[in-house]
């Protein structure tokens, strides 16, 4: 799992890579077996949308063994700190779920406006890598992506609190016109099992699923280990205090999985 | 503009039929050239969203010359008045804006249980044919249809007050799962200029449209004239009540519209 010269060179150009095929589905049905029973929790790392529907479930690694281990998979984090050249750890950790029907939009935003304006992170040396749990389509509520955006740095932004349950640092309208018109977007779909890096500066969002199908994406936000948040303005679920470097599980960890812990949910 | 053999299959069996290409791109700037125009007028018959933004401009062949003529255009009205067997009159019109940020959501819904419910039109012997004035993409909120939908007649719904600014009566989700499971979904997108035929039993949505790109789509709802309504609920700019079958106009009548009319807007 690691990355030639031709996929860094395209996640220079472009701030993302898409990497289909990287788990198999029984590695997915070994993690997404434990859904059910996390979305069901009653615990504050469990955000619902307006509608009761879960929208983000933070630092499932910590309630879930399966979650636990994609967030030392060394599928995961080995591609991030080859790009981010060295140690890294979880800076945030979310099962995003966009439920059928009720899954509500993610405005456009860059993530790494976020973690500079409320958690004090010094460079964006962080990113994103995100793993679908579902088939992801034109029908579920895909990422979309501005290619090329991370190139333009923290753009100016606003603290929306009122569109959806979860505040964000959002980017206006000209801005959203002006770099769509030079780069066009990009629709990140894929199979299950699927792969995802981008950019901690690169512009996205997803629109609302209005469609009868849900889709689950984890988003690990892995930061250097050197980089890590010096403000703690939000909840240490949402933003990570714990900078300790990560220690890959093996490769075929979640194939090793107790198939009865699985079963019994 | 004869429909095929083929094609005459293809809407028997799954309900809609994409036409590419219909009209040319000096044809489409003819019309769109008078947009900027209707979507200023104060009329009662130029909804908005709750944002502001026009979401739906009826009836607007009545005080537009351009849309006047795609109202009576030939390509429009001949494969409707083949595939309904006779003279049709125009029992909708609308332009449907899906402004860019703005567009909301159209739920999900048969338009022929509109009509039935509210306006008393006896069999769903009308359909919509729509022309595309911007590019639909995945990014713009394309019609997303269930292919074969049309075969289940007119199914349950409720009156949806609420979600939008437009009362619709709206299909339940264990309906659309069911439907969308057994049939999958087809997203209307082509090019400026393409033409969609939909059975009135189809069942069909848009998402809302985050993206900065609006799209404009004409629907001209043809009804034929032995199947006129009988109820009158709805604004007569809503569901017309004048059942003289359509006259159609020249097929270039749209390249003979004064090019001072449409460089005076």
């Amino acid at each position: 799992m690691k990355l030639t010269d031709d996929q860094l060179r395209q996640f220079d150009e472009l701030g993302y890579l898409m990497l289909p095929g990287v788990f198999s589905a029984d590695e997915m049905d070994a993690v997404t077996a434990d859904l059910p029973r996390i979305y069901g929790l009653e615990r504050e790392e469990v955000w619902r949308e307006s509608t009761g529907a879960v929208r983000t479930a933070f630092a499932a690694h910590r309630y879930s063994e399966p979650f636990d281990l994609i967030g030392r998979h060394p599928r995961l984090v080995e591609p991030v700190r080859q790009l981010l050249g060295g140690d890294v750890y979880i800076h945030q950790y979310k099962i995003n779920a966009k439920a059928a029907f009720d899954g509500d939009v993610w405005q456009w935003h860059q993530d790494y406006g976020t973690w500079a304006r409320d958690d004090g992170m010094p460079e964006p040396r962080a990113m994103n890598i995100a793993l679908f749990l579902d088939d992801v389509t034109e029908f579920n509520g895909p990422l979309w992506i501005i290619p090329g955006s991370h190139r333009e740095g923290v753009l100016e932004a606003g603290h929306d609190l009122k569109t959806t349950s979860y505040p964000l640092w959002t980017l206006d309208r000209e801005t959203i016109t002006r770099l769509a018109g030079a780069h066009g977007i990009f629709s990140a779909k894929g199979k299950a099992g699927s792969v995802l890096m981008f950019h901690s500066n690169i512009v996205h969002a997803s629109s609302p699923n209005i469609g009868p199908w849900g889709r689950t994406i984890v988003y690990l936000s892995l930061c250097h280990v050197d980089n890590h948040i010096r403000e703690f303005k939000r909840p240490e679920w949402i933003a990570h205090r714990d900078f300790t470097a990560i220690e890959t599980a093996p490769d075929d960890c979640l194939l090793r999985l107790p198939r009865a812990t699985v079963a019994a949910e």
